[in-house]
C-alpha cells in the first residue's frame, strides 16, 4: 500500500510529526563542549552535528548512506511562456541525469551520495491552473507517494531536488497562496527569463490564484490545485522522512516551496529539515524567512535538480568529522578555556 | 637559499606578481557556457572553476595535491592578558594537530587535502610589540621563509592557517596599522574573551600603534614590529604560491591580516587568493571588504587552523567536479536557453 493511500492519510502523517531525540542531542552536546576548540568556535558545524544527532539518535552521527531523490515533472501552465527553456527539456534533463551528465551527477558523486532520479508522468503534464485545479486527488495522492517511496529507511540523509520547466511559477503560486504578499514577492527570474517575462508570471500566478481563492487553504488542496508532480513528491519525501526521523536537506525556492504548504498550517515540519542554501531566485530569501530556516550556502546557485543542495552536503560532511574525529581536551592534553 | 633571504629578495617579489593565464580562463568559461545548465546558474561555483583555471593553467582545474599548511608561533604580549587561553595552549595544540586530535585534522582529511603543521620557535616569543618591534630584520625574513618553504611547487591548491595564543591582538594591529580606522574596528572576542579582555585588547593594539607610529609604511617594516613568526609565514606562503601560479584559500580573521600590510601596498596580491569564509570575529568582514574578497562561506566559524578554509575546499571540490563532470548541450541532447 502506498503511504499516502487517501487524502485521510496524508492529513493524519501531518499531524503525528516524530521528535528527534532529546538524549542523543545532550550527548553531543556534551561531547562538543570537551572537544579541543573554544566552546562554540566551530559555529554552524557544532549545531548540525547536534541537530544530526537528534534526528539519527546517536551520540555521533554519519552519514554512511546519502540519498539525493529528484523528482521530474511537467506543468500545464507552461503553455502561457513562462520559461525560458521548452518543456521538452524536462525529459531531456532526465535523459542526462540517467546518462550521468548533469550538474547533480557530479555534485552527488563529489559528496558521496547516492541519486535517484523519479520521472512522474512526463507525458502527462498537470492541468493549466489557471482554469482547472492542477491535479485531481489520486493524481496528488500519487505524487505523494511516489516521494514517499523515495526514502528508504536506512537512510542516514536525504536530499531532494527537482527538474520541472516552468516550476518556479508553480512555486511562486504555493508560496504567495501559503504565505500572502503579492505575486511579485514570489516570482522572479528562474531559469532566466527578462523582465517581459517575469510580468507573464506574475500574470499567470495571479489569475491562478484568483481561479481558487474559494478553495478550501489546507495542505491538501493547496498542492492539489497550485503544485506539480515533481514538488507535490517532494513534500510526500520530507513527510516521510520525517516519520522515519531521517533529516533532510532542502534545495532551492522551488524544493522549498513543496513545504510552504504544510509549513503554514504547522511551521513544525521543518524541523528535520537544513536549507542547504539560500539561491539567487528572489523569493527564497524570503521562503526561507518565512519558514524559519538559515541557509547553509549562499552561492548565487540558481539551478535546481537538488545541486545547492549537494553542495551542502559537503560542509554536512566537515560538521560529522570534526565532532567524529577530534579529541576531548583531557585525551589531548590541552589546557581548556579560562 | 631561502626564499626570502634579505629585504630586498622580499620587496623584488612583491613588485613582480603573476597573472594568470588567459588562455586557460577563455577555454574554462567557453566550457561553463557549454554544460546543461542555464548560463550562470551554478553561480559561485563556476566563478571558482574558472578562477582556478586560470592560475594553474588549464581549461579543466584539478585538486589531486592540496595541502593545508597551519603555521604556530608565540607572541610576547600575551604577559598583558588578551587571551582566554594561557600562551602555553599553542605548543599544546600544535601536539594535538600532530597527534590527529584537532579540528583541521578531521576536516583536512574529509576534504581530501595532506596537513603540515610548522611551529616556528614556539619557546621563544616574539617581544612584546607595544614596547619594541615584534622582530628583528632576520627573524622576519626567517619566518617569510619558513612559510615560502611550505609551498612544494606540485601543489594544485594551498591552504593556510594558524595557531598562536593571543594572535587575535596582533591581526588586529596590523590591520589598524594597514587601513585605518580604530583599534575597536579591528578587535574581537578572539577565541572567547569577555568585554574587558576586549578593552585591554584595544589598549594593547593602541599602545602599539603609538610606540611604532613613527616607523615606515611598508609591508615588511609593519610585518616585523606588529606581526608574529604564525602570520609572518602566511605571507610568505601566499607570496611564494603567486610565484608558482597556485591558488590559496585564506582561512579568518589572522590568516587574512597576514596580507593586509601587501595589500595597503599593492591590492592585486589578493588575485590568487579566495576567502575560504567569513568568520564570527567581527573585524573579519570589515577585513575581507578591505581585501576586496567574499567570503565562500559564512559559518560562524572562529576556530583558526585553517578550518574554515578547509571546508571551504569541500565547496571548491564541487566547483571543480561540476566543471569537469557535467555533459555539454551537445553531448547530452538538451536544448539550449531562449
Amino acid at each position: 500500500m502506498s503511504a499516502f493511500s487517501t487524502r485521510a492519510a496524508f492529513e493524519a502523517a501531518l499531524t503525528s510529526l516524530t521528535t528527534p531525540d532529546a538524549d542523543a542531542i545532550g550527548a553531543a552536546q556534551a561531547r562538543q563542549a570537551q572537544l579541543t576548540k573554544p566552546a562554540g568556535s566551530l559555529g554552524r558545524l557544532e549545531e548540525i552535528a547536534i541537530f544530526l544527532a537528534g534526528w539519527q539518535g546517536r551520540e555521533r552521527p554519519r552519514l554512511d548512506h546519502g540519498r539525493a531523490a529528484i523528482f521530474a515533472g511537467n506543468h500545464g501552465f507552461t503553455v502561457h511562456g513562462v520559461s525560458a527553456f521548452p518543456a521538452a527539456v524536462t525529459a531531456q534533463m532526465v535523459a542526462n541525469f540517467e546518462a550521468g551528465g548533469a550538474a547533480i551527477n557530479a555534485l552527488a558523486a563529489v559528496a558521496g551520495i547516492e541519486l535517484k532520479v523519479v520521472a512522474l508522468d512526463l507525458d502527462c503534464p498537470t492541468a493549466d491552473f489557471t482554469v482547472a485545479p492542477a491535479m485531481d486527488d489520486d493524481e496528488c495522492l500519487a505524487a505523494l507517494s511516489a516521494g514517499a517511496a523515495i526514502v528508504d529507511p536506512a537512510l542516514d540523509l536525504l536530499v531532494v531536488g527537482e527538474m520541472g520547466i516552468g516550476n518556479s511559477t508553480a512555486a511562486a503560486a504555493l508560496c504567495l497562496r501559503s504565505f500572502g504578499g503579492v505575486a511579485a514577492d514570489w516570482v522572479g527570474p528562474g531559469t532566466g527569463i527578462d523582465n517581459a517575462g517575469i510580468a507573464r508570471k506574475s500574470a499567470v500566478v495571479d489569475r491562478a490564484l484568483a481561479f481558487h481563492a474559494e478553495a478550501p487553504s489546507t495542505p491538501f488542496e493547496t498542492l492539489r490545485r497550485l503544485g506539480g508532480r515533481e514538488i507535490i513528491a517532494i513534500a510526500g519525501a520530507v513527510i516521510e522522512a520525517r516519520r522515519l526521523r531521517i533529516p533532510v536537506v532542502l534545495d532551492g525556492f522551488i524544493s522549498c516551496s513543496a513545504i510552504a504548504p504544510l509549513a503554514a498550517a504547522d511551521p513544525d515540519i521543518v524541523a528535520h529539515c537544513i536549507a542547504g542554501h539560500c539561491s539567487a531566485e528572489p523569493g527564497h530569501g524570503r521562503l526561507l524567512d518565512r519558514l524559519g530556516l538559515q541557509p547553509l550556502l549562499s552561492l548565487d546557485m540558481r539551478l535546481g535538480e537538488g545541486s545547492g543542495a549537494a553542495v551542502a552536503v559537503a560542509v554536512i560532511r566537515s560538521a560529522i568529522a570534526a565532532h567524529e574525529g577530534m579529541a576531548t581536551f583531557a585525551e589531548a592534553g590541552v589546557s581548556g578555556g579560562a
